[in-house]
């Protein structure tokens, strides 16, 4: 695509860096905030520099954060002898809406995918393992993707700390509330049939 | 949804404004910025900000350009008394992608749509009548999309300039060239059909 305007090439450029945003959706992009208002576009070319600003990693836990440590791991009742394992900020706001949660977390920052090139050494795994030599925890709740990825990582971080004194555990894998048996995939469902809980366990919920 | 940080929700409904962009992309992309490199933010920050302080909208053609009058306006190797009406700026782009066209154009900034409000004195089409009275335009080609928006548009165009003497005409609609006719529809098909071209004027194309 050519531009009339180094500006409008530039736009789009910057535009299709953002995931999933090809040529043709930044320009779209671009033609939106040229014709919206000023006060709108710069609130958004504001928030951006902003977002870089005035956000941190909490040097605890990775998540995103204004302070230097965020506020679940500074949050007093929060029971920091539980550690829940996520791939990123979007996992925690996950299961921050269940409500059922009252632990703390530790981001790893993506998932091993040697196709990706994303390998142990990038990911938060260190960390952690610093943080059971050091720390109280007592049990890791690993809540990755049923992905192959995710499975990868979970038995990567097994391995890794299997030599401490720590329980650990994975969420469960199952059919979905709201699922037909019908339509479930047969992993899911011999899963599910092999790791059946006790009916008066699932009574007390 | 509810975000651990006031920024981080500022950010969301910033992008979200943007369109085909929801609550989930915008906060994907907020994620991507904050873990990319500042200077990629900043730029992305810097641009859109640019976009409104010094891009305008041509005061003769409303097409977008740096300058007060556009580049084809204002370049006098093009035809002005050819003046080819498009939607927006990304007509614009198509069109001088073909290299065929030589004329001016005129941006009408959307089509008639009364479902989402957008009337005829919301369009750029009073200034396309001035620009006939004062003039020397003598002929007038409807570029708009063959939809109900840019039928019902082309149509009002063709009542508000019947009583100028100009030759009016519409793009051709047929069968794309590559497209096979068993699945071409049966009013494009039609169309073609009543409109046949004599098959010599295509062999000097």
């Amino acid at each position: 695509m050519e531009f009339s305007s180094k500006i409008i090439e530039q736009a789009v450029d910057a535009f299709s860096q953002l995931p999933g945003v090809g040529k043709k959706t930044a320009l779209r992009f671009v033609l939106h905030v040229i014709k919206q208002d000023k006060q709108k576009s710069d609130q958004l070319s504001k928030i951006i520099a902003q977002l870089k600003t005035d956000l941190k990693f909490c040097n605890r836990c990775h998540n995103i954060s204004e302070y230097e440590v965020c506020e679940i791991c500074s949050n007093p009742s929060r029971n920091q002898a539980l550690v829940c394992v996520v791939q990123d900020y979007r996992d925690i706001l996950a299961i921050e809406n269940t409500g059922l949660y009252k632990g703390h977390y530790h981001v790893l920052g993506g998932l091993i995918s040697p196709i990706e090139g994303i390998t142990p050494s990038s990911l938060n795994i260190e960390t952690l393992v610093n943080k059971l030599s050091a720390n109280s925890v007592t049990e890791i709740i690993l809540a990755l993707n049923a992905t192959m990825e995710g499975e990868t990582t979970s038995f990567y971080i097994f391995r890794k700390i299997a030599s401490f004194n720590i329980k650990l555990s994975a969420i469960a894998r199952g059919i979905a509330v709201g699922d037909e048996l019908e339509y479930t995939d047969e992993i899911t469902l011999g899963r599910s049939i092999i790791n059946r809980i006790p009916f008066d366990s699932l009574m007390k919920k």
